[in-house]
Order: structure tokens, then C-alpha cells, then sequence
């Protein structure tokens, strides 16, 4: 995603390639970078001399921390004096509760060097991660969530909301972290979960021969990055259990349905299923 | 599908206006499908004096039954005697058990006029019906399922097997009606049932606001036929039953660990599944 960001910030925003630094821990992603034209300096995080990072950081107008949450957490408290004064951060991260509470307690911490952090979480993910992989993450008439807290200046919002709609997400909703968390662990979470258990369920590596596009497309995330979903499904626990409890429900009412031979109510339920998915698609 | 086979039949198998007729329920659709090119005549068989279906199997050396699994057993019992010496019969139904018993009994009842039936199945379907829509099921590369019962005859079926292939089908599995129904219970109906369920217990219909292809791409199948998946699901119970029950203790697990805090055994699991789902592209 921090791939995918920054050509997204080279190509759609206008961002000249020596106003662009990335930092990482793998030095070939960073090497890869600045040979494709993105960036202008790499600094490699997990080096024992990480004292560039700080140098990165000292340099930067808007930073985006492409970071799972918990390394959010760790990356701050780390680097939290190195951020430039005045600076516009944001994050990408799955969850935002810990994030946004992290942010109200870094925003306080440099309150007199007038730092911004505003949470965001872009709805734009690929099966597969790494910066090899960063042009399938397409960002065009995609989803924006912001979680913006309290103290977040109105200019910077702006300042944020016009970069993401130039890299080419076409909607940015704003929510408390509570609200994101909650609809996430739907749209999101749930629908991992789901498609694991499918795959967990079925040993036939051959099944596919029986697929007509349901099973591919319900099955598609399934090819997950099991650390990087097993964080976001713990950091979002209660939300996500409470999302799974109520998709259990449903499901057992149309096993019910099913298992009585009542097909007329079978017929109506599925209808109102039907009616709302297209009334949703409208709203889309 | 009738509509979509119709025009592979005109457009990839070489077959000539003059030689494709249709009949339907809907007189519009027969008029549509004749002006576009694609047929010679149509046959209201809703009509009251519906002695043209009889008229237009007499003419067929090859019939598709496009209908749902009943539709197709009365279809046959009402028409039995009308289907001309030597022809070759088959049906799209997405079961199979019902219709390979119907097409033993009907190869039987015309033994002495060669006529074969052999059940199949095209895994190439599209969330919207009606010939108006019959261009979004696109055959190309798709799954084709044939589950041919004990007197097909080798030609008989070969000469199907080439009719599927110009059609755009890239492969063609054979299996008894028992394992199809098991098979496609699985890939097929269970993915129905759990993308309603998806939508059944969620009322917010700006939800698409979070959404980031996950949900959409679990949810599109939730646009279905109500009363034609209503007669699959009961038609198909037993299979089906057992299909989300094993789902269900999948998914029953994956929650344990998750509310377990077990961040370890949880990804370990994920991983499974990922390696699982990877390994189930490759055999595609």
C-alpha cells in the first residue's frame, strides 16, 4: 500500500520524485522505488543505524504511515520527536481505535510544534502485498474512510481530503473510530472470515473445476496475509465477534428455512435479500 | 441462458438463423430473439393452443432445456412423444440428481427412437435473467459440467462435448448427478446461501460507503432469482444441509480463536487457508 501510495502521489498529484522519501525494512523495496522513478531517497528502518529515519522525518510536509496498527504504535513512540513541525500525518491502517486514540496523545505530546495526525483508512487492498504487487492496488473510484479527532485543524482536513481525491478515490466518508471500527468489522473483517472458513471447510484443491464465479469471488480474499489479518482481527475483536454473531444468525434462520420445506417463506426472505442488495447497489 | 446458448450457438458453433428455434412462456422474448437474428421461428408455449412446441421438436436434432429442475420434468412428461427419432437432449439445471432419473426414464419410455438425454450443467451464470441480459453470461473460459447417465451414447456425447467447447466452455468435468449436486452444493449454493445471509442481517443501506471490494464481491450473487434458487436450495437440501453445517464448524473455529486471543494458532490457521486457497488457483 505504501507503494501504491506513493505512485499514486508521483503520477495523480503532481509530487516531484525529489520531494518523495519512503522508508521500509526490506532495502530492496526501497532500492526498487528509486530506480522505478518514485522516490528520492529510501531510508531502511530496520538498519542498526536507523538514525536516517529521523533525518526522512525532519524533511516532510505530510508523512503517511503505511503500517499495521500495532507498528503505528511502535513507529510513534519511536520517532514521535523527529516529525517536522507543523507536518500532516496519517495512517492507513485496517482498525482506528487504537490509532486515533495514539493520535490525540502524539498530537498533545508535540501541541506546540502545531503537528496534525489524522486517521484514514483507504478501501482499496490487494490479495497480494509487497511493492512488486503495489499497481494492483487501483485506487480509482474507491472508498476514503477518514476518523478525524477533535484537534485536527480544518485547513489540514482539507489539505488531506483534496491529495485523496486527486490519487483517485472517488468517496471520503467521515466517522468516529467507534463507527469505522464497527462498519468495518462488516464489510471488511466479516468477509475475511467468511471466505477463510470456506477454504477451511473444503480440502478438494480441485474444487474450482466446479466453480462457476461464486466460489472464485466469495473465495478471492481468502489469499490473505495472515499476520496482517490476524492483528486487525484481534485489534477489532468485540466489533468483529459481535458482526460474526449476527451473520450466524441469519445464516441458521436460512437453514431453518430450508431444512422445513417452507419454500414460500424461503422465496420471500430471499426476495427482501435480493431487494436490499440491489438498493444498495443504488446508493453505491 | 437460453437466450446467451442461443447466441453461441449462432456465433460460435457456425449454426444458422434458419435452423435455431426457441420456444418461452414470454412471446416478447421469442419476438426479441427473432428480430436480433438469432432464431427462425418461436413457440409461445404459454399459449392456449400450444401444438407449436410439439411442431418445433420434431424439427430438433438437438434440444437445450433451459428451466429450473421441475420445469424440466413436466416439460418432458407433457412433450415426451413430440421430440423427433435420433435426437440429442440435454438441460442446464443446476441439480442433478432429479434430472439424470428423468432422462434415464425418458431414454427409456423412447428406446426404439435413439433418443439420448445427457444431463449437464454450464457454470456460467449472471445475477441478472431474461434474454434482455442473456449477453452478460459470457462462456469464455468457464466451467461446464456433463453428468452423463449409463446409456449416453460415446457420440452422442462427443459430438456435445464439441458443441461446448465452440461455445467458449474451456472445460468440461464428468461426474455422477450425486457428485455434482455434493460438489456444487458446495461451490455454488452454499456461496448463495451465505452472501443472503451477508445481507440479510445487515438494514444500513449506505454500507457500500465501507465497502472496498470485499463486501461488494461477496454480496453480488445476493442479487439472485429468488424463486429459481428457492427450488435449488430444496431441491438440493440434504447436500446443501451438510454444506453449511461444515461451513458453520469452520467458521465456529476461527471465532473460538479469535475470541481466544490465540494470535498464534489464529494465524497459523490463516496461513493454512491462504496456502489452501493459492494452491486451489493453481489446479484453475
Amino acid at each position: 500500500m505504501g507503494g501504491a501510495i506513493a505512485k499514486a502521489l508521483r503520477t495523480q498529484c503532481g509530487v516531484t520524485q525529489k520531494r518523495l522519501f519512503a522508508c521500509d525494512q526490506d532495502n530492496d523495496t526501497l532500492n526498487a522505488a528509486q530506480q522505478a522513478g518514485l522516490i528520492c531517497k529510501g531510508f531502511d528502518v530496520s538498519h542498526a543505524d536507523a538514525r536516517g529515519v529521523g533525518e526522512m522525518l525532519a524533511l516532510c510536509d505530510i508523512v503517511f504511515l503505511c503500517l499495521n496498527p500495532s507498528s503505528i504504535l511502535r513507529f510513534l513512540e519511536q520517532w514521535k520527536d523527529s516529525f517536522k513541525n507543523n507536518c500532516v500525518v496519517t495512517d492507513i491502517a485496517g482498525t482506528k481505535a487504537s490509532i486515533a486514540a495514539a493520535a490525540e496523545k502524539f498530537c498533545e505530546y508535540r501541541k506546540n510544534d502545531n503537528i496534525d495526525f489524522i486517521p484514514g483508512h483507504p478501501m482499496a487492498g490487494a490479495e497480494k502485498s509487497g511493492f512488486n504487487n503495489s499497481s494492483l492496488c487501483n485506487f480509482n473510484e474507491k472508498n476514503y474512510i477518514l476518523t478525524p479527532i477533535s484537534r485536527n485543524e480544518p485547513n489540514n482536513l482539507e489539505f488531506l481530503k483534496s491529495i485523496i481525491y486527486k490519487m483517485g478515490f472517488s468517496r471520503i466518508t467521515e466517522v468516529t473510530p467507534v463507527e469505522h471500527d464497527r462498519k468495518i468489522a462488516f464489510t471488511s473483517q466479516l468477509c475475511h472470515v467468511i471466505a477463510a472458513a470456506l477454504i477451511d471447510c473444503e480440502s478438494d484443491l480441485e474444487i474450482t473445476r466446479f466453480g462457476g464465479g461464486s466460489f472464485e469471488d466469495l473465495t478471492r480474499i481468502a489469499m490473505l496475509n495472515a499476520p496482517m489479518w490476524t492483528e486487525l482481527f484481534m485489534e477489532n475483536r468485540s466489533a468483529l465477534l459481535d458482526r460474526v454473531e449476527q451473520f450466524e444468525k441469519s445464516l441458521d434462520d436460512l437453514k431453518t428455512l430450508i431444512n422445513s420445506d417452507n419454500a414460500k417463506e424461503l422465496e420471500k426472505r430471499l426476495s427482501l435479500v435480493r431487494e436490499r442488495r440491489v438498493e444498495m447497489s443504488r446508493k453505491d
